[in-house]
């Protein structure tokens, strides 16, 4: 049964469903549907499919998300992203318009749910890790770019084709001298109202004294609005005659049921977008769904919400669809609009249902310019230029990746972009570990805490040089340790004793260890011991397995204190017995070590 | 003056140049002359060349390492697996026997001493140590294996021609039936000669009172015989006419002046192969020259010697050559016999230019099956069983790299096989450190020492969850440290702070710092404290440039202990003010924590 409902979550809160949660389910649905329609019908044209199409990727995957869905608010949907992922990967194999586009991207999505399930089935979600912050964030600002660049067209009235902001900006200026007035003054006029109701209409609502709740709610339908007033702008001033273009006829009606291509060739063509999308949906979809669970003290269960967006995109292409994933706007006009559970979903899903079947003829006459602007003003809030400062001040590497991200996605293509970006903070990762941080560290007086000698006031001993590696040792680095090992050896002809402290090495592997092993017989034949400390259990396990502590004439110390400890009493000029075994507890008397510019008679024990 | 030196290491040696360094040198070079000659000719072979061509590349390229190499002892030339890449290489662009043939191998030496010189310029040497070491055993066990195979056909007097093992052993089922009875006399003759001069002849004249340093020549000198008592086998009894195949003639000469070709095609072909020849013969040139080097305590300059390399490789180029690196087994034999400076590889180059001239009408009867045998005898012992033995107890990441490669090289190909080895190593090393292993960490009692408590009899306090983190915090592994956080909050009601120790964090990227402020606004939220301790310098510094430390409402200690000290003083049943803050000295009294059974108030301070 446990499995079961893990499995079908809509199991876990079903039976306990109230008439309160009925109650303010209903209310998000209604909130969300009245945003969720124009922005459909939007998100299609820009996948550069029919409108209905953005309708129908609206209802039957909202269904499929209740019933395996983990988060209470999420919903989900067309997005901008994807419909411009969607848009770059079937533009390649079908012209737009044509009945093999639709199936291209009904395909699209049904590859794109299998691949989700896949994924959970082999818990594969770990995947999305790799997917960076930076990378994430440059791929979203530079496709907002990329989207509101391919749709300024729609705003002038004329025609721009092109899949990178240099092809686009360079036709969009071939064409500017046929801008069309009427539709560039009501695409203006769209994209000043929807911006006004988006940042000044609620405080101002709210500052008329209007409840918070009504407020919110008013200024979310402004898009609503500005479609009604557009529509009633082109029929009353008959703009289409003036050449404004409209949205034209919607066959209204519900969903089709509709089947994916099976042909082999389309597939592999396919696959690769398919994945990306999988991966970018899935990544936009958890962090809203975490967000906002941790909101309420919930939890989301990222596996299973792989298995709830496959079928979200499964029923998308059976329904006639395209890829749909959990959208960042919506999910959280949902959550404040108080939904409790994933069934105000499917009340959603009713709510567009209706809108396909009874008000699609009334959309007939909605200016594209219009659309264009909804799209507009949606992605130009998801550009976060702050954020590449803030990556640039943090951190080089990652500053790195975002860049790549961002120009490749610019100037080549969004899924070449997504690719640059995570090879090469890859490449960055395995270059930072490959050249690891080493210091020499000292005791810090008064404690049994050793610290780097450059950063820190500490106490050390002329005879044992204390060397902390900072990363864990494998093939990459092997060499680095070795050189800076013998470097520092040279340097210091008293020494009688190499301790290698390693609290921070995670794992040593067959590369690293024949290193060990050479440093420990190079340091021998020059009289100098080799010993670690601080090494950790499954480092120590795994230098068990290994003939490596078969060879090894050195020390293992529990901690770096307890071997200068040790080797200081044995090694000091007042010593009088041979090396002390190793995890003895320190020679109380031990306990000061003297400074490195005196001699080691000073203190010593 | 000094940076001329050490671009052209021989100025350094030359002036000191004693009487007595050139009488070692010259009996070094002696017998190194006398192995490389038959190993030349059998290593052209092996890569698809007329015999001469391997002399060639045994005379200009000692020359230039002469002049540019940093090893005493390291002798250059021809090696086993560097014949079998070229010829897999060339191969795909030209048939062997023919003129392309040639120009494709002189190309292919020519760029990859471009690609050496240019990886010393850039100092991308380290790009060498991503060829792990079970990669690079796994690709020499194999390499060698492969070899072995490829050679069989001239024992058997047949033909079979194959790139990978199952195709060749096909073909030499497939004409087993065409055995020549003579070659597989010869060649059997010579395989046992050869491994019992190898195995037993030294032994056995060191027992009769031999000084080691003759029997050692004389047992090197083992392919000399088999080469001279097979030439006169096969003249004495008229073997060519029984179907023994010989070496036929060859021309006698200086060597030629090459140029290589530019046809930009080739190289596009050539490229890869190039790329992963350099690699190979790099890093099998490097750590010979550093085993040799460390015995007489001397140094070797990594970057000098790609310099070097690829000197070497251009002089074979433009002589007529093909790809050369530092050979493991004649190396072995230039240090043994004395070698004291470069100039015994001059002295070799002189020795082998002599042989070129005046002894190649001599090899003109030479059976192919003594070649081959000359090969197979040398390649098995490059044959490392007991290291993918050892590699398999040690650790399954390093077993499955070794494995990938040996497998991908016999069933596919050599670059195929270290490409793969490469790749696998790579997503093996991120899928480790993209799951980090944590231990909740408790007092080592009577110490400040913090370890596992899984490991360990360790102190706790139930009201602090100490967590170590033993990987640096990165993309890959963010959500990974969320989780496992909020898995432990979760188990113990009682906790008011969260303690993250991060002596084994090298480094926190972007993404991972984004992880950290949502897990501090979420404990916060729960009224739980988080803090950090033992921070390492270059990560505070990091720290300290984004605005972490803005929002961040926790404490950072100096160590763990300092961080219980404080936390347990101040939330203990005893506290009497606000928490203390971070960095003062820790509180006698708070020197012994209370183990986790007992109520904090026992023996709290």
């Amino acid at each position: 049964m446990t499995s079961f409902k893990s499995f079908l979550p809509i199991l876990g809160w079903a039976p306990s469903y109230t008439r309160s949660d009925a109650q303010s389910d209903l209310v998000a649905a209604m909130i969300v549907t009245i945003m969720l329609v124009p922005q459909s019908l939007a998100y299609a044209m820009l996948a550069g499919l029919p409108p209905q199409v953005g309708l129908y990727a609206s209802i039957l995957p909202l269904i499929a998300y209740t019933v395996f869905g983990t988060s209470r608010a999420l919903a989900v949907g067309p997005v901008a992203v994807v419909s411009l992922m969607t848009a770059a990967a079937v533009g390649q194999v079908a012209a737009p318009g044509t009945p093999d586009y639709l199936t291209a991207t009904i395909t699209l999505a049904f590859l794109s749910g299998l691949i989700l399930v896949a994924m959970s089935l082999l818990r594969l979600g770990f995947l999305a890790n790799f997917l960076s912050h930076p990378v994430i964030s440059g791929f979203i600002t530079a496709s907002g770019l990329l989207i509101a660049a391919s749709q300024a067209k729609h705003l002038l009235g004329i025609r721009a084709e092109g899949d990178t902001l240099p092809e686009l900006l360079a036709e969009l200026l071939r064409g500017i001298g046929g801008t069309n007035p009427y539709t560039l003054a009501i695409g203006l006029a769209a994209t000043g109202f929807l911006l006004w109701t988006r940042k000044a209409l609620k405080p101002l609502l709210l500052a008329r004294g209007l409840r918070p709740r009504l407020a919110d709610l008013i200024a979310k339908a402004g898009p609503v609005a500005a479609i009604i007033l557009s529509i009633a702008a082109v029929i009353g001033l008959d703009l289409t005659e003036k050449g404004v273009k409209i949205v034209g006829a919607i066959p209204a009606g519900l969903p089709p049921f509709a089947l994916p291509s099976f042909d082999l060739g389309l597939w592999q063509h396919l696959l690769l977008p398919a994945v990306l999308i999988s991966l970018v949906g899935f990544v936009e979809s958890v962090s809203v769904a975490q967000t906002l669970a941790a909101k309420r003290r919930q939890r989301i269960v990222p596996n299973q919400e792989l298995t709830a967006l496959g079928a979200s995109n499964i029923a998308s292409a059976l329904s006639g669809g395209y890829p749909v994933t959990g959208g960042f706007a919506r999910s959280v006009v949902n959550f404040d609009a108080g939904a409790e559970t994933p069934l105000a979903g499917a009340f959603t899903a009713v709510g567009i249902l209706a809108a396909t079947v009874f008000l699609t003829p009334l959309f007939q006459f909605l200016p594209q310019a219009v659309l264009a602007a909804t799209i507009i003003v949606a992605v130009l809030s998801l550009v976060d230029l702050a954020a590449i400062r803030r990556t640039w001040a943090y951190s080089k590497a990652d500053f790195a990746a975002m860049a790549a991200t961002i120009l490749t996605v610019l100037l080549v293509g969004v899924e070449a972009g997504i690719t640059a970006g995570v090879s090469l903070s890859l490449v960055l990762f395995l270059w930072r570990t490959s050249r690891p941080h080493m210091a020499i560290v000292g005791q810090v007086p008064g404690t049994e805490h050793f610290r780097n000698i450059a950063r820190h006031n500490v106490i050390t001993d002329p005879t044992i040089l204390s060397i902390r590696v900072d990363e864990s040792l494998y093939f990459a680095n092997a060499r680095a340790l070795e050189d800076a090992i013998y470097d520092h050896v040279a340097d210091q002809p008293r020494l009688k004793h190499v301790v290698l402290m390693c609290p921070a090495v995670n794992a040593i592997d067959a590369s690293a260890l024949e290193s060990l092993e050479s440093i420990a017989h190079r340091l021998a034949s020059a009289g100098i011991g080799f010993h670690l400390s601080e090494v950790k259990g499954p480092v120590m396990d795994a230098l068990q397995r290994s003939d490596f502590m078969a060879h090894f004439t050195g020390q293992i110390f529990l901690s770096q204190y307890e071997a200068i400890a040790t080797l200081g009493v044995a090694t000091g000029p007042e010593a009088t017995g041979p090396d002390s075994s190793a995890l003895v507890a320190p020679h109380p008397g031990a306990r000061q070590r003297v400074p490195m510019s005196s001699p080691a008679a000073e203190q010593g024990a």
